[in-house]
Parts: C-alpha cells; sequence; structure tokens
C-alpha cells in the first residue's frame, strides 16, 4: 500500500483511476454550469435571412451614390416593414421601404440607413449620406453557417450558450452527469446538529462544512449520518453510503492513533486502498480507496485538513468525474501582506484570504496556530502551497495563490 | 423623464431606489451564498473544553522539566481516552494518560506529547524531551469565546460557515431572500424555442440567456413567454408578471423605432419610468421603471446590448435586493492581446475573454463587427468599459476588466 505520497503523486494515482463520465440529458435551463457532453452543430443559417441591424431605412446603395449634406437623395417609401414581418414588395430605382431592427431586407435592397439620419414623412425619405453596399446588414449565414460547429463538447455551459441552444430550437442538451457524494461522519466524539452538548462530545460540523463544499461545486450530497470509531459500525454505513453515491467522503478515523478505522473499513468492504497519508501540512491523514467504479475518500476529522483535502483531492476528483477538464483551481499572482517564516519538513498548505484592490491581488496569510480553527476557515478563500524547505517569506513578496472562489473587491 | 443618461447615472438612479431587502429562514445547508441576514454570535466556547490537538499522551509538563534524549523519563500511564470520551482519573506527579486527538485534556495535565516521539508500552511511556505547559493543546474558548461574534450580518454564507453554524447547533439561518425574476418577451418576430422556423421569425433566444444570467447568480426566475410589439398585450403578461415577479425583465420593443411599446407598457400600468436609453454600446435602448417595490427593466432585444445591460444593471440590482453589499463585479489588471482603436462618442462596454496564464490576466476583446454575435456572448467572460473618445488602446496595454465570471487558465 502506497503510503506518506506526496500531493502530486496523490493528484497523479486520482487522475490515472479510469472512471468514465457518465452523460444524461436534462432541458437547457438546467444544463447551466455544467458540462456539455456532446458537439453542437448549426442546424440553420444565423441570421436565417439578411437581417437589418438597424431602425431605419431598407434602400439600394447606389441611388445614394451622390447624396450630401448639401444635396440629399428622395426616395419612395414603398412599405413599412416591422421585425417578423416580411415586405411582399421588391424595391426598385429611387425607392425606399421602411425597416425595424431585426426584420428581413426587403428585395431589391442592399443598404440600411439609420432612421436618425435621414428626414422622412409618410411617403418619402431624404438621405444626406453616400451608403455603401451591406452597409448595416448582417447577411444570411454570416454569423454562424448550417452545419458549422457551434459549441464543443467539454465546454463548461454559460448563460449565452443556453441563448444559442434556444436560437437553435433545441429544447435538451446531452450534460455529463455529476457524481452524487455521500458523506460519512465517524467519531465516538460526534453528537448531531440538534443535541445538546455533553462533557467531551462535539458537535458534527464537518458533514456540513463538506456538504456545503459539494453543494457549491453543484454536485448532489447526502449525509449518511454518524458512526462511532469501529470498523463494524463504518462498514455497514459505508455499504449504505456505496448504495447511493458515487463518492464516498468520510471525516475522521484516519490518523495515526488508535482509532484509524476508516482505512480498515475501505478493506473490509472489498475496497481498494489507493494511498494512506500524504507528506503535506494540514491534511496528512488521509485514506483513499476504490470500490468498483465508486471512489472513498477518508479525510481527517480535523475541519482544516478535512477542508484543505477536499479542495485539493477530491474536488477535482468530482469535477473531472463531472466531465470537467477544468478542474484545477486558478492560480494568480498575489502580494503577500503578512510573513511566513516557519521551516517545514513537509510540505505545507497555508489557507489564505485574497481579495483585489486596484486591480491587483493581495493575500494574508492565516496566522492561527492551530489547525482547527473554524472561523479561520469561514475567512479562507485561496490556498498557498508551500513546498517543504520552501520559504522563509516577506511581506511584499509576490507568490501564487489558488483562488477557490470568484475574487472579491477589497472593502 | 431622464433619457441618455450615463452608466454611472443610471447606476447611481438605481442603488437609490429604497427597497429594503427581504429575509426568510432556510435550513443552514439551503443558505449556501444567500446573504446573511443576522449577526450569530457563539452560544458556547470553542473548543468546549481544553482539547487534545494530537494523538499522544496527556501529562504534567513540569515532570518532563529534565528529559531529553540520554535520559528519559518514564510517566505511568494510567488511562485511555478516546475522543468523545473523558477520564474520570486525575494525572498526578509521574503520570500520564494515553489521549486521542479532540478528546478532553484530564485532570491534572497541562500538556501533550506526540505519539510518535514517545516509547510506550501498555503500562508506561518515556518522554525525551521537554515539554512546556499547554504544549498541544487548544484551551476553551480558545478560539471563540462564548457571546463573541462570529458571523456577521451581510456576510456571504460559504461552505466553512455552514460548518460553523452546524457546530452551534444552529438548524436555521435568517438570510436575505433574493427576488424573484419574472421574464416577458416582446416581439412580432419572435417564436417559441419547439417551433419550426418561418420567414422572417427567430427563436426567442433572449429570455433563454437572461433566464440563465438570473439563475447563475441564484435567483428564481420564471418566463411569461412572448408577447406581440403593442402596449395591450405587454400590458396584459406584465401585469401577469408583477404578481408573481419582484423583478421583471422584458426584451425588445425598447428601441428608437416604431415599435418603442414598452416604456408606454410600464407607464399605462402605473409605473414610474426612472430613466429611457443610456449613453453606452450596447445597451443604449433601455427603459427602467419602478412600480410600487418592484423594479421593471425593459432591455433590447438585440442578444449583445440585452447581455451586457443586464450585466451592467440587472445583476446589481438583484444582488443589492438579496442583501449582498459586494453587487459589482471585480476589476482586474490584464494584458490586452488585440487592439481596439474605434474612436466612439459614446461609453462602449467591450466584450472579452480574459484569461490567467502563469498567475497573470491576458484579455483578448470581442472584434465581431456585429452585436447581435451569439456566439460571441458564449466566450464573453469579461467586459472592458472603454469612456467617450478614450482610447485607442494596443496589443500589450494593460487594462482594467470587469470579471464576470471565476478566472480560468488559459489552455
Amino acid at each position: 500500500m502506497l503510503t506518506n505520497i506526496s500531493m502530486k503523486s496523490a493528484k497523479e494515482i486520482l487522475l490515472n483511476e479510469d472512471i468514465e463520465p457518465k452523460t444524461t440529458d436534462v432541458s437547457i435551463l438546467d444544463s447551466l454550469d455544467y458540462i456539455l457532453a456532446e458537439d453542437i452543430k448549426s442546424n440553420m443559417d444565423i441570421p436565417p435571412f439578411d437581417k437589418s441591424l438597424l431602425d431605419g431605412y431598407a434602400l439600394r446603395s447606389e441611388d445614394t451614390a451622390n447624396a450630401n449634406a448639401e444635396n440629399p437623395v428622395t426616395l419612395e417609401t414603398i412599405d413599412n416593414i416591422k421585425a417578423g414581418y416580411i415586405s411582399k414588395k421588391s424595391i426598385g430605382k429611387g425607392q425606399a421601404i421602411r425597416i425595424m431592427t431585426g426584420a428581413k431586407v426587403p428585395e431589391g435592397a442592399d443598404a440600411i440607413i439609420r432612421y436618425e439620419d435621414t428626414v422622412y414623412t409618410d411617403k418619402d425619405v431624404k438621405i444626406y449620406s453616400r451608403l455603401e453596399p451591406n452597409a448595416n446588414i448582417a447577411k444570411v449565414g454570416e454569423d454562424i453557417a448550417v452545419g458549422e460547429m457551434v459549441l464543443e463538447r467539454g465546454k463548461i455551459i454559460g448563460p449565452a450558450d443556453i441563448g444559442i441552444m434556444a436560437f437553435l430550437g433545441k429544447e435538451k442538451v446531452k450534460v455529463y452527469r455529476r457524481p452524487k457524494v455521500a458523506i460519512l461522519s465517524t467519531g465516538d466524539e460526534l453528537i448531531g446538529i440538534n443535541e445538546a452538548l455533553r462533557e467531551g462530545k462535539i458537535r458534527n460540523s464537518n458533514a456540513y462544512t463538506i456538504g456545503a463544499q459539494v453543494k457549491k461545486i453543484g454536485s448532489e450530497m447526502k449525509m449518511f449520518g454518524i458512526c462511532g470509531d469501529n470498523v463494524h459500525s463504518i462498514k455497514e454505513k459505508l455499504c449504505l453510503a456505496l448504495q447511493w453515491g458515487d463518492i464516498i467522503i468520510t471525516t475522521g478515523g484516519v490518523s495515526v492513533g488508535d482509532a484509524d478505522v476508516v482505512k480498515d473499513a475501505f478493506k473490509e468492504i472489498g475496497g481498494k486502498v489507493l494511498f494512506w497519508k500524504i507528506n503535506m501540512k494540514p491534511g496528512a491523514p488521509i485514506a483513499v480507496a476504490r470500490y468498483r467504479d465508486k471512489l472513498l475518500f477518508g479525510l481527517s476529522g480535523n475541519p482544516a485538513a478535512a477542508y484543505v483535502t477536499f479542495e485539493k483531492l477530491v474536488r477535482p476528483t468530482i469535477l473531472r468525474l463531472g466531465g470537467s477538464t477544468e478542474y484545477e483551481f486558478t492560480k494568480v499572482k498575489s502580494i503577500l501582506e503578512n510573513g511566513f517564516i516557519k521551516a517545514g519538513k513537509s510540505d505545507r498548505i497555508i489557507r489564505a484570504e485574497t481579495y483585489c484592490r486596484n486591480g491587483e491581488f493581495f493575500t494574508r496569510l492565516s496566522n492561527r496556530r492551530s489547525s482547527g480553527v473554524l472561523l479561520d476557515l469561514s475567512r479562507t478563500n485561496s490556498l498557498f502551497h508551500i513546498s517543504a524547505k520552501a520559504g522563509p517569506y516577506k511581506a511584499g513578496d509576490k507568490i501564487e495563490v489558488d483562488l477557490l472562489d470568484y475574487p472579491r473587491e477589497h472593502k
């Protein structure tokens, strides 16, 4: 069994687990933020016809060849087209048709002049400048031709993509199904959040933090309760969790002490342990196993360790199984606001608060001694990876941090 | 009626509309990404007791005063505490109790030594170094004391905040209710997405793009269908939309042409038009009205104009009514990849694609002639505001852009 591996190796091992993302068909409005699982080619020309880009007059550009401010050309208005309607008339020499934005350009016309640039009556319109052919017309198929690739498989579906699918008349779309994540808490010290505290016990916050971390990336999650620090009860709950979930996350029971029971439970239900423990602070105690096409993550019971290992290892796995190819956090260059002097024997992931000020990023590293500080996690929106023996870092240094979230401006 | 105002004025007018955000109680897991509408103070000390930070041995630090690698101190092990349990024994001189991470430190002990740093049997443990008082102990209330402010009203609720509330035993939380957004499409040219195209008609994509833009910021939305370019049918649908929505968005019918009917419909149902048209490309045609404590946004039928005015004006309004104080996009400094040479008489908002490479931002401006290009919107993830007469900009210039979304790495 692999043990005490690096974060990099842990990531590689997880990446190499050949679990195929599954697909599902959803209505386009429900596809927001999902990963597209099909190529979408256009079934039509866009625009579907030569279209006016303005409210104005459709005309023959050659009729305006000699028009200028002193010598306007007067054209006879022979029709009035609203968007959505077409004119049955064809424009001849010296004629124009009033037209609305988005309407089909009438036969004979090859240019549109903006309404405000003319002087018009019901019967005619004066033009004061020369128009080029195709002025203010979007030609049929100009944006997208029939058969042209519109949206490629693998794209994260955004609002405009949903608009495009609507435009093409596509009501349903194939997306990658997101893995369902089952959460199981272990630890004799844990009580439910609706229970009164009693000596030595604490309420089960990890399941909620992790549940919300799962929800934040759009996956469905379900809590499978709390079980004590013994292999038997963990096995029982794991079996239930495996019936429902694609990914199982446990917290607690993976440290180096007496109660390292989760790893044993993973084995006893028939799971193959992929690795146990990584050389990383926080988050060192972690057991990862595979059972059929499901992955089991045994995270630490320490809130900070569980939080960080979720973000660094579980999150990219969930995203990858949901069809994403952009499952890593974006790194930005940021100016350090406070120093970090501790030398370390193992790699460290420092929780940090990164914000934008005048367009640039600044980062404050967490300086709380303990890694069990909930409030510190509340402020964490970025992570700074410090390699073993690297540093020290001082205020003003430019570093690179993982952005966990949309970056916020400083207030 | 205010008309042809600047984007800045439009924002100020909207900001000054005194509509109070409403609150609602939700279960903590459902509160993710909502804005907290109450101050949360701690109802307990955290940790609730002196807690071991390690798996190891609890002992009296003074017993280790003379311990070193050559002369270890041997302590008698008198008990074994798992997390969640407490020892009834008190540690005396020369004694130790085996303890797990998170367990309550037993009486008499004032330090914990890490398990791996000792040599132990069932009966005793050898210590090879001196321990300071409080070593590896989190003291009761050290993180948060009873009554201390934990989460302040106005905070965006993140996963760790949900964990904190769980820890405090809080099952429900007061958050700001998000406004419900009704979407109404106007235009004789529009047909439903399930209809076959016929000459002069296009499918209604704007409602879907905008619907998804609304969903993206977590608000509920409902489409109220398509109505023709006439005041009567718009009024009818508006009344239905107002019965359900807190904010109404229409598309189409607000340009300078014959079919500028939305503004009239806003007035005829009793709405007060706050402004009409802004000096901005795209997005100039826009009508904004207030009806009781609801806001009505008449956006352009042009997809790009509707998209941009949604992001710049409607989105911050929805967020503000949802209790947010961080409703503006974050601006980042970015290196321009392509130039922009057009001079402009009005302010412009250029659609752009911004990505991160080696920690720095780069921006490609949209160079599509038409503002009606759906594919271009699909790539848009940032906006570059160019003031009237500003520019030209050349490749390599450092600019500031509005980030519409979590920034992505370049691939």
